[in-house]
């Protein structure tokens, strides 16, 4: 299985523990095409349209995609949107920061699996419900 | 014309005089469909599914969709997401805040018409040329 994680790169950098975390995870289902979304950004010279053209390649190439939508971000977004107009299988995962959940558009959009978790280990159990049945 | 606006709802309520501005600028050509979005957030008792399906079928009803994309938002890039896989006419304003531009999935997508803009006059110019073109 190709698994496709989503998660803010530029707004959510306070949270890349967190995708490293689920992106570890998610390696015991399949092979994580973005693995660079846990570890801090590092400077690449690739262009805007190389980084967009890789990305949508890969939503393509994959079986399933996983968003951490807990942080505001354009790019996760429109992932999303993507991969839903592709009839692709999407996992949103939240947590409430501030007493604010994620976006009413992203709640209210009943083509996904919306789930909202606390813990890490939370986290785990959704993804393993999702991924193994 | 029918013209669908997106801005940040949550994360932009600091923008919400400048989406007014844009949305009063694009009343010159046509209806613009989610005049809310230049307005601060009132409650409503709408579910996210009733605000969701609201906004879809604003987007499918739309001739353009023009999106203010300075501020990271998830339902924004959502939009321009499925916009897009609708075949609709996209163009993305944003500002530099902080020499930060907007996200490269955005600006490397070269199905979108992308402008930076510095002032309101330069955006209204943008948009004439865009819209009356």
């Amino acid at each position: 299985m190709k698994i496709y994680f989503s998660g803010s790169i530029r707004g959510g950098q306070q949270d890349v523990e967190i995708y490293h975390e689920i992106i570890e995870e998610l390696k015991q289902y399949g092979t994580v095409l973005t693995e660079h979304i846990g570890t801090k950004i590092k400077k690449n010279n690739m262009t805007d349209q190389e980084i967009h053209d890789r990305d949508m390649n890969w939503v393509i190439e994959s079986d399933v995609l996983v968003a951490e939508v807990s942080t505001p971000s354009l790019g996760v977004g429109y992932e999303i949107g993507r991969a839903l107009d592709m009839k692709k299988p999407i996992i949103c995962l939240y947590r409430s920061i501030n007493g604010k959940t994620t976006s009413a558009m992203i709640r209210g959009c009943t083509d996904l699996q919306c789930f909202e978790y606390a813990t890490l280990e939370e986290a785990k159990k959704i993804l393993k419900n999702q991924l193994t049945h």
